[in-house]
């Protein structure tokens, strides 16, 4: 048996997230993969993905992996499972990993990007990709605040409400905010991120730069370990998971 | 009666160009803008737009004028119109023109950029915004060849066979060819285009990427005038209007 590893780019427009739900109807990006494979080599295959997107978000570097009995070449499988995927699902390379090889338990870092356009007036271009924000941000104040967050830290305050991770600790070794025109990426790497986590710290974030929060009170809300001291949950068009590290 | 002017940005993926169709049934921009005005003022109003966009092809910068006794001051018709506009279709900015301007007829000159995805593997993000190259171009040999097309030249070549522009000559003020990752820009300024003229350079310049054409057979291919000698018209969906220019 054969263990295939792919990074995998999706536009999650279309799709429920990335998880499979069993009798739901609902399209999803496991699905699709797991059911295009099928058709490709002719077995039922479970594919694993290092994260959980959810619906309406994307993935420029989502990693998965399978196992197959096919005997086609790693360097072929791109090509193979591309004929036969939807559009909006791209597979950008693959390799043969060792057996023991899993997404998700072998991912050091990942590494999310959300994007906001910071104009008066919405985007029709970007609107499938960004969260439209038409009062000016200060950037500026949104990089004191994001310095505050670097590090390990219990993010429990960063968290949606019910989730259920045994720690919420967490180490972030990097959170940019850059301005390029009337775009504003947030970067995040970190050795995990709790569920909602990117995108509480990017509405946390944008309440600092419209003022309604300082620096000083990102810093203490998370202390306070308080979900009600933080921004809100901005919607997931804006994100892409962009990278899983394994080293 | 007003005069406005409005810069108006789109995404051409659902739509059957720029121009209306009376009695085709098809969804087009001109069509969407007229109603959705119609809607806003009571008025039945015509809209003029500087360039007819193709179906498929977007615009960041499209100009459009329009006459109206409506009395919503310039500043606010952006938000006025964008809350009754499909959210693929947005109004930038709106100023109060002389009674004689004439979107088409004004512009000086127009910028049209049209986006390859230069990788061996599809893109799922950018799909709708550019065009999948899996071989790699030649970026410089496109530079040559580009550099040749600037200038005022017949470009009888360059253009759609059966279209009926009673000169072809074109003055072209710029043609950039820029690599950014995995992306390569063509950026065409002139005081005016041809019928299909940007996707038929796209088309000749990606074939000298490719090697099938030199950058002295582009050369030669302008001087005969021929259509045959030029490359394919590549896709519209690659293609932004980015901009229109006044003086």
């Amino acid at each position: 048996m054969r263990n295939i590893m792919m990074v995998i780019e999706y536009d999650g427009t279309a799709y429920h997230g990335f998880q499979k739900q069993a009798g739901s109807g609902l399209a999803t990006i496991q699905e699709t993969l797991e059911e295009t494979l099928r058709r490709l080599t002719g077995e039922e295959i479970t594919v694993t993905g290092a994260g959980r997107t959810d619906a309406g978000v994307h993935a420029l570097g989502q990693v998965i992996n399978f196992n197959t009995r096919s005997s086609i070449p790693e360097e072929r499988f791109p090509y193979a499972i591309n004929a036969l995927l939807p559009p909006d699902i791209v597979a950008r390379e693959a390799r043969e990993a060792p057996a023991d090889f899993h997404a998700r338990f072998a991912a050091k870092s990942k590494v999310y990007r959300y994007t906001i356009y910071n104009e008066r007036t919405p985007t029709a271009l970007q609107r499938l990709y960004s969260l439209h924000v038409p009062v000016k941000l200060d950037v500026a104040a949104m990089q004191a605040a994001a310095g505050l967050l670097v590090g390990e830290h219990d993010f429990a305050a960063f968290r949606a409400a019910g989730s259920s991770a045994k720690t919420t600790v967490r180490h972030v070794t990097r959170l940019n905010v850059e301005k390029d025109g009337p775009l504003i990426y947030f970067t995040a790497e970190a050795n995990g991120f709790l569920y909602n986590m990117v995108r509480i710290i990017t509405g946390t974030l944008i309440y600092v730069g419209k003022g309604k929060l300082t620096p000083e009170d990102v810093g203490s809300a998370l202390e306070s370990g308080d979900r009600t001291k933080t921004g809100p949950t901005v919607p997931p068009h804006g994100l892409v998971m962009l990278q899983v590290k394994y080293q």
